[in-house]
């Protein structure tokens, strides 16, 4: 089972390169739009999680290109939940061009990092709520 | 009287737009190098401020623009701390291409604030003693 | 008279500094985006320049701060086309916070450069179409 | 066999987060001022590709995190050519903290394109003589 959300962005102007393309590392920021439009709908945002006492560094970030992207590009973002049993958050993307090709697909992991600095070992209380609340647990 | 500093930048790829040069909104970033290498230099970086409690944030930027930089570009930015009465601290800046030839003006404004949040309507401690170290008052 | 348009935008992640705010030099993004939202509606957009044998390359921008910006915050952006004679474009910018109070205002200038790369010291002749079309001369 | 090159960055204040660290997508421009400063050095950069007739975008990125950078730390990137012998160019990364400890991995693979916009399937020439030269072939 998994859970996925779908975002659309615009590019912009600053996000292309001398080629007229968007600048491959542009679209960790685009993955990072993905997750977060999936954390304010399923309640796992940057803010949900602070909230609860947690940031969640990246600790991987991975990036496969098939197709560019241009300036104006209307580019749909597909953010998925990858459900292991780590006390990891694993999240990957598929980025459609405005015709609906795979343009790149990608893949995140975070960690959970508690306020004092600890790395969490296991699946902190919230985290282990929210994946019951939404059926992964 | 006037202190400077000069520093020098290469212009990275992901700076540069589909006309095949700086993108305007990363002169602000120079400056920033600018400012915070003469800062380094004299002792009034971000981290000195921070370390005597306050924080400068910019309430005014302004940039002209004479001549484009490309990719790979060696830049000059002279900095130029202004010396004003107020509780203030305000820069400006040439940014000179690899020719010699200027390519960029700028100046910025920045304010004092607290560690509390409090705006300083007073020149600090710190700053006023700095002014008197290099000379300014 | 004047020719406005508003956009909204929402400040990501990466456009915010340790200070927990948006960095000064993104707002400079933020007044593209305006800009180019009114460019999309009115016909003037980068893309629509580009189509008539012309770039518009930013000479000048300002931006003033008055209250700062945080993560995830909406805010609202307007864009307004600035009426002068000389053969350049200028917009003046306002952005609101969520609770619809001044955030910055801003100002940029740019003029108009052929596919030769010679500058255009008289009104191109589809800006000043585009004039006659929306009432402004 | 394995040619190396290393480079020192300074981290800029808008390239750290709310958590005071460097964003993650930000290393990705760190990359490329190692595999740039590589090129420079060795023969290999954007410009010089160019001159033969050709780009070369990514086509696939790897960064994995092991500990921080915060602001104003001087980072020591160090780029190895991995030869292979596909048409592709790849490179990985070790990026060290002031403290000297490892930081960040990253990988990086480009494909030749030439002017046409075709995809390279053999060796390029100049990037066969290039291997020649650096004793890789």
């Amino acid at each position: 089972m998994t859970i996925k959300e779908t975002t659309t962005i615009r590019v912009r102007f600053n996000e292309t390169d001398p080629l007229g393309i968007v600048w491959h590392g542009n679209y960790i920021s685009y993955f990072e739009e993905g997750r977060e439009s999936f954390g304010r709908k399923h309640g796992l945002s940057y803010l949900d999680v602070k909230t609860n006492g947690y940031v969640t560094p990246i600790i991987e970030s991975f990036t496969q290109h098939k197709l560019p992207l241009k300036y104006g590009d209307i580019a749909t973002i597909e953010t998925t939940f990858v459900n292991t049993q780590s006390a990891k958050m694993t999240f990957t993307y598929q980025i459609f061009n405005p015709d609906g090709k795979l343009a790149c697909i990608g893949k995140t992991i975070q960690v959970f990092v508690e306020n004092n600095g600890e790395l969490s070992l296991n699946l902190p209380p919230f985290f282990e709520a929210w994946k019951k609340k939404v059926g992964l647990l």
